[in-house]
C-alpha cells in the first residue's frame, strides 16, 4: 500500500463513513449558477455548514468517540476549543452517553459557551494569559482519567473529516479539483486521502488566509513551519503550524496550498449568502474565495468546494454584510 | 378521477416533473435539530431558496414556457412582476431561447431590475399610480403578440410548482403534515394536489401573514374574498385574493389555512439562518414560523416545511438580523 507510511489511508475513511452513517448528516452538494459564472467553472459546494453543529467537526469527533472502549467511555472525554471542535465533541459525547469536559478561555464568546453547554458538556474556563493550557490539560486528565480528543492531529479525527470528500466524490465522481479550507489540517488531510483514492489525478488544494499562512510556508519549505497567532477574519484558522500527522499526507498527496485575503473571504461569504442563500463562517468560505478569485486555474473544470462551516454570530454577520 | 373537476391533477404534476428534470434543481431536504427541538416535531425543510433564481417560481415558469409551440415561442412571452416570478420567467425564457418582456413598476428595487435584466429579459417600467396595468398588458400583447405568463392562476404554473411537493414526498414518503407559504396559491395548489395524491391523509396547510389574510378569510367563507393590498413583511405575499383556479383545489383537498405574525416570521428567518445556515426571504419563512409557533399541532409528527424562496437584499437582511 502506497499510503501505509501515513497516519491514515482510504480504508480508514471508509470505516469512518460506516460509523457516521445515520448519525452525521450526508450534507447536500449545492450548485449556484451565479457563482459558476464568476468562477468560469462548475462548482460543487459540499455544504458542511449544514452538518450537525454547523461544521464538519462533528464527523471527526463522533468517529473518535465511537471507538472508545467501555472503560474509556466511563471516564469521559476532554477537549480544548472555543470553536467548532468544542461543539462537535460535546454533541458526539451526548449521543454516545459519554461525559464531556470542554476547556475554553474565559474570553470565549458567550454564544459559543451557551452552544457547548446546550449539548450537555461541562465547560471549564481558564485565563489564557495566566494559565498554561498544556499543564491544565494534564491536571484535568490526571484528576479524571478522561481521554483527550485532539482537534486535528489524530487518525480518528482525520479519517472522520475525510468522509466529507468521500461523500462528495461518490456524488460527483469526475471532479478535477477539490478546494478545502485548512486550519490544523484534519479536514484537508482526510479529504486528500479520500479524494485521491477515489479519483486518482484529482488536484486537491488547501486554502488558508494570507495572515495565517503556516501551511503555505510549510509547503514551500517542505517541512512544518511555526508562525505567530495570526490575526485573520478566519477565526477557525488560528492554528500556528500544520499538524505532525496531517502535514506529511498533504505534502505527499495534495497539489498545493493557496492563499486568500480577508477581503476576498468577506466577498465570497457575501456572494454565497446573496446568490446561494447559504451562510458560511469566514473560515468556511475561504475555499469559495479561492475559486472566485482565480487562485487555482479552474477554467472549464469541475471543482469541489468544501464549505466547512457556518457558525457566525448574527451581530458579526450584520457587520460583514453591511 | 376525483380530481377531474379541478384545473390540475397529480398526472399534470408528474408531467411537469419530467419537463423540469435536469433543468430545475432537485433541491435538498435539510434537517436542523435545533429547529426540531423548538417545534417538538421532525421538520423536513424543502429548500426552494436553493432553487434556480432563488425561489420555486422557476419551476412553474419553465413548465409553462416549455409547452409553448414554435409560433408562440417566436413571438415571445410577457410577465408582470417585480418579484420572483419575473426572474423565473426571465431565466426560463433564456434557457428556451424565447424573448421575454417583464413589466415592473418603476419603483421596483434596483436589485430586482438588475437580476431580471441579468437573465436577458427586456424590462419595461411603468408608473403604477398613473398607468392601468391591465391596459398596459393588453397594449403590449396587441403590439407584440407575446404570450402572457400569469404568476399563479394557470394550470401549467400550478403543476410546475407542485413538483416541489412531489420531490419532497418521494424523498420522505411518510410525512404527516405539509406547510406551504401561499400568496396567489400556485405553490399551495400544486403541492396540495401532489402531496394528497402521493400520501392520502396528509394534512396540507397554507400559511400567510396576519395582515394578508385573504386565503384565511376565503377559507372561512368558502368563497374567494378580496382584501386591500396588505402591508406585511412578506413581500412575496401581497396578492389580494386567492386565484380563481387555485382556490377550489385548496378548499377541497387541503386541511386549512393558518396565520403568522410579521414578528414570528422575522424570528423564524433569524433562527433558520443562525441555526440552519439557510437564508429565506420573509415569505419563504412563513411555513417555518407556523411550525415554530404552534399554529398547527405537530407534536411528535413528521412535517414537511416548504422554504419557498431566499431573495432578500443584504441591506434589508442586515436590518432583520440586527
Amino acid at each position: 500500500m502506497a499510503q501505509a507510511q501515513y497516519a491514515i489511508g482510504a480504508e480508514d475513511v471508509r470505516a469512518a463513513a460506516k460509523r457516521l452513517a445515520g448519525v452525521a448528516h450526508r450534507t447536500p452538494v449545492v450548485r449556484v449558477h451565479a457563482l459558476d459564472e464568476r468562477a468560469g467553472a462548475q462548482l460543487f459546494l459540499k455544504c458542511e455548514n449544514l452538518q450537525r453543529v454547523g461544521a464538519f467537526k462533528f464527523r471527526g469527533a463522533y468517529n473518535a468517540l465511537s471507538q472508545l472502549d467501555a472503560g474509556e467511555r466511563a471516564k469521559g472525554v476532554l477537549a480544548f476549543s472555543s470553536g467548532n471542535h468544542a461543539q462537535g465533541v460535546a454533541l458526539a459525547a451526548r449521543l454516545l452517553g459519554i461525559a464531556a469536559t470542554i476547556v475554553m478561555p474565559n474570553d470565549a464568546p458567550a454564544s459559543k459557551l451557551a452552544a457547548t453547554r446546550g449539548y450537555g458538556a461541562e465547560v471549564v474556563q481558564y485565563d489564557r494569559y495566566q494559565v498554561n493550557r498544556e499543564e491544565l490539560a494534564h491536571e484535568l486528565q490526571a484528576r479524571t482519567g478522561a481521554t483527550l480528543i485532539p482537534p486535528y492531529d489524530d487518525p480518528r479525527i482525520m479519517s472522520g473529516q475525510g468522509t466529507t470528500a468521500l461523500e462528495l466524490l461518490e456524488e460527483v465522481p469526475d471532479l478535477d479539483v477539490l478546494l478545502v479550507p485548512t486550519g490544523g489540517g484534519g479536514l484537508l488531510s482526510g479529504c486528500t486521502v479520500a479524494a485521491t483514492a477515489l479519483r486518482p489525478g484529482i488536484a486537491v488544494y488547501g486554502v488558508e488566509t494570507e495572515a495565517g499562512n503556516d501551511w503555505w510556508q510549510s509547503w514551500q519549505r517542505g517541512e512544518r513551519v511555526e508562525i505567530g497567532v495570526p490575526k485573520t477574519i478566519a477565526d477557525g484558522m488560528q492554528t500556528t503550524s500544520p499538524g505532525r500527522l496531517t502535514f506529511p499526507i498533504v505534502r505527499a498527496l495534495a497539489a498545493g496550498i493557496v492563499l486568500v485575503s480577508d477581503e476576498e473571504v468577506t466577498q465570497a461569504l457575501r456572494l454565497l449568502l446573496e446568490r446561494g442563500k447559504l451562510l458560511a463562517e469566514p473560515s468556511g468560505a475561504t475555499s469559495l474565495a479561492a475559486a472566485l478569485y482565480g487562485k487555482v486555474d479552474l477554467a472549464g473544470k469541475k471543482a469541489g468546494i468544501v464549505i466547512s462551516g457556518g457558525n457566525v454570530d448574527m451581530s458579526r454577520l450584520a457587520t460583514l454584510i453591511a
